[in-house]
């Protein structure tokens, strides 16, 4: 079934009006007509089922007729990753989608050659992938920051899992053993790794677990994956699922 | 330093002629000299560092100067994956290198929507990502074999992390608890999941160990990485590295 996120609030037997964008996928790539159902969510009002009530040249019309599933966040999780190039960081930003990142951070470091980055289009594809992936809401993205600023204005409470590729420290899931619940957030560096300075203040905080992401190289695209990975089967939604 | 994959053997004092590819890419596009150190590793004698003797039109030949690193191999772990489109299966490949899995096997399923693959290609794709991920050997490339001849040919001592889409597995971490040392083979399925039929004939292999990836739907390739990162960080090289 196919899922959409749309910015209206939802609610039983409402009608609405999608977009010319969304209209068209329905319409001339999907080839939906009326009284075909999707799925709608908007990250506040659960995931509504509706039906195409109205084809026409404007647009698409859906009837809201069922509440699916009550609104429900994953854990509150941030990546945080440096700036690398483009193609990777739109992997990144997909993949966090599907493993349940409520953030996105994107970070300036010292090593990091910062490409400039199209919020709206990283956005587009967290958007995609949420509706893909099955969540209630779209991970925010937020625009880059210098590392050192980050740190200044971080929310104390919030943990941070710092993947060291320099391989000093425990595995993640050693690391992770015995630590507090969310908030959390993993910080991933750049292709270069982070400077010595950098290292030394990120171990430096009382609020970091540095951890270590194995015995090879990884590119920024893989660790920020494993990492996100790791977390969830430690400490997030992938933990105590329903076994039948 | 940049590392190169080479096919002949190696030992103390040996010169080594490298193709033309190799040769070009060291001098027009890393800009390297006589004198100029690399490494180099052929999957049987270690890691050894070289330095640039001859810079010719007809090619650069290495001196090997020492061994840096004896020859090791990662844990006895396939990737088994259903053939998905170009760009995923070329992601997986790439991420099943990095993160140490020595065979790649490709599937057809009732569900695989079979491309063409170049096993050459893929194989290129491989190499590339074992010299920039610092192993010593080079993922071997299986071609496309139908699920039902690939577990009728099973060697039957190799356990088999089946990736179960459909859910009500156990989540990764806690199906692997307990379980025998490698060799190992993890199981993606394609895009679509795995047909009924399929899925039962999998779950009644003895050597089979149904596992669920989390509560959201995850493209194949997220569920490669994701499958690879929780096996080697429960059963592989990612445990009991040394702490400083």
């Amino acid at each position: 079934m196919i899922r959409l996120f749309v910015t209206a609030d939802l609610a039983q037997d409402h009608a609405l009006a999608l977009d010319l964008g969304q209209s068209r996928y329905l319409t001339a790539v999907m080839r939906r007509e009326v009284g075909d159902e999707v799925l709608v969510f908007n990250g506040r009002d659960g995931e509504w089922r509706g039906a195409l009530e109205v084809v026409a040249k404007r647009g698409v019309v859906l009837r809201l007729t069922a509440l699916e599933r009550p609104q429900a966040f994953g854990p509150d999780l941030d990546l945080v990753v440096a700036l690398v190039k483009r193609t990777r960081i739109e992997t990144i930003i997909e993949k966090a989608a599907e493993l349940g990142a409520r953030r996105v951070r994107l970070v300036i470091t010292e090593r990091t050659n910062a490409e400039r980055v199209r919020l709206d289009r990283l956005t587009a594809i967290a958007t995609e992938a949420a509706e893909q992936t099955g969540r209630m809401d779209v991970p925010e993205i937020v625009e880059p920051l210098k590392l050192a600023k980050l740190i200044e204005t971080w929310d104390a409470p919030r943990r941070l899992l710092f993947c060291d590729e320099a391989g000093e420290a425990k595995p993640v899931l050693e690391a992770l053993a015995g630590t507090p619940a969310a908030p959390w957030a993993i910080l991933i560096g750049p292709e270069g790794g982070f400077s010595p300075t950098e290292r030394e203040s990120l171990r430096n905080l009382i609020y970091a677990t540095p951890a270590s992401l194995g015995p090879r190289i990884l590119r920024a695209d893989t660790a920020a994956i494993s990492a996100l990975t790791l977390w969830q089967a430690a400490q997030g939604d992938w933990r105590g699922l329903e076994v039948s």
